[in-house]
């Protein structure tokens, strides 16, 4: 099967029987995937009431009624204990085990209740389409992410900074970067700054505090969008008694197109 | 005082004094106005999550904490309580009374959650700076609005039908009406429907569920938008033990801008 024009049914398909455990990267070109975030029902009022009020780091695509172990709008069909690749649990906040099948969990609480957040292959895509260059897909990496100054919106428990990823762009393509991604919305949006890392109080480019860090060119400025995994930093900063997230780059892969994600 | 031209915070103040109790259609250009259902605490998590899965007409753009009484995003300062100018209490989903201060609500039971949520006075204000006439507003009368066969996504106790405004636009400018409206994603965005209404089990155009019936002219279609009023009208039909929305036509006046509501 060649994952990058499969059908989103079918990977998940195989990643439940265990036959797919890598990351989802370059799987079923334009369909969007979504960050996985799991969290028991006492919780969810507060990460849900964060979400509303951070939609550009933590756009909801989804979320599943508690108990419920399929997103029924983006996947019918799908098992959310099963069909992603890789799972981490943390328990009051500390990591506690990287597993591919999260089933004894939900058999065991009937209290979990299931975010699905949009993500940044999804604008990545449309960069390429339009000629923008992306870099760790060139480099063949992972996207560099910083921690920044800008805070997010408490909600509850749920407080903290927004984390940000950098795509280095080229000077005259950063208008056409900048309309795509504003015209997306649900999968993080407009970028948040452009070219002055300093003032989001990032030190140094060449230490991401998530991810790779990537070449930046001459002639190319350094551009910040919000990132997915603003709502996991936020979750595990207040230690919640139980989470279960998708690890880096594994995600859970909709039967939804990205260019249908706004209609 | 120009309650057209007028700052949001001052009209607040004149609503929160008593001295003005009557529709703010035509308030303050350009600031995104809301509308406003607040609910017991015990129901919130169903209705945040009916607003999540329903954004067309449910169009969230703030939620305050249990007990707040200012919606400190969209008009710090602001007293949720009393800068509405007609609110309606219904108990047990049965219409209790029509009032213009609703503080002994809110001091009486501390576990009250204010959802303010976008309201189409702000996609019709951009339609008319492109020169698209909005017939009610010609008219002098509220704009039609009707029930249709559309399901809501459900969340706990809340499902219903989607209900839509209705306006007619000339055949050419339905275009720009499609894509200006799209842009506007936080105030019901996009049409939901074209010139067939009985597709949508509308059977009599001239007779709205609510609202006022407005004059189609010879070369114009029916445009039909998802409308704030889904929400009211869905939390009705549960029921809840105590609700407090606006009065229609009576709404919350952000500090807010219309033309910055999507960054």
């Amino acid at each position: 099967m060649d994952y990058a024009t499969a059908a989103p049914a079918a990977v998940r398909e195989l990643i439940r029987q265990g036959k797919l455990t890598g990351p989802t990267t370059g799987y079923c070109d334009g369909y969007a995937q979504g960050n996985l975030v799991v969290l028991p029902k006492a919780l969810a009022w507060d990460f849900l009431l964060f979400c509303q009020r951070n939609p550009k780091s933590c756009p909801l695509l989804e979320v599943a009624d508690a108990g419920e172990r399929s997103f029924s709008r983006f996947a019918p069909g799908s098992d959310i204990a099963r069909d992603v690749p890789r799972y981490r649990i943390y328990k009051n906040g500390v990591f506690a085990e990287e597993t591919t099948d999260v089933s004894h969990y939900f058999e065991e609480r009937g209290d979990l209740v299931s975010f699905l957040i949009g993500c940044s292959f999804s604008f990545e895509y449309a960069l390429l389409e339009a000629g923008i260059p992306v870099r760790q897909i060139e480099e063949g990496v992972n996207v560099p992410m910083y921690n920044t100054n800008i805070p997010c919106e408490s909600a509850g428990v749920f407080s903290g900074n927004m984390v940000v990823s950098m795509r280095p762009i080229p000077y005259a393509k950063i208008p056409a970067a900048v309309a795509i991604t504003a015209g997306m919305p649900r999968v993080h949006g407009a970028p948040v700054q452009i070219g002055a890392p300093e003032a989001l109080g990032i030190v140094s480019l060449a230490h991401p505090d998530y991810g790779d860090a990537v070449t930046i060119k001459p002639g190319e400025m350094p551009v910040f969008w919000p990132c997915g995994v603003t709502p996991q930093a936020v979750v595990m900063h207040s230690r919640p008694e139980f989470c279960i997230t998708h690890a880096p780059g594994h995600m859970f892969l909709t039967d939804v197109k990205n260019s249908t994600l706004n209609y």
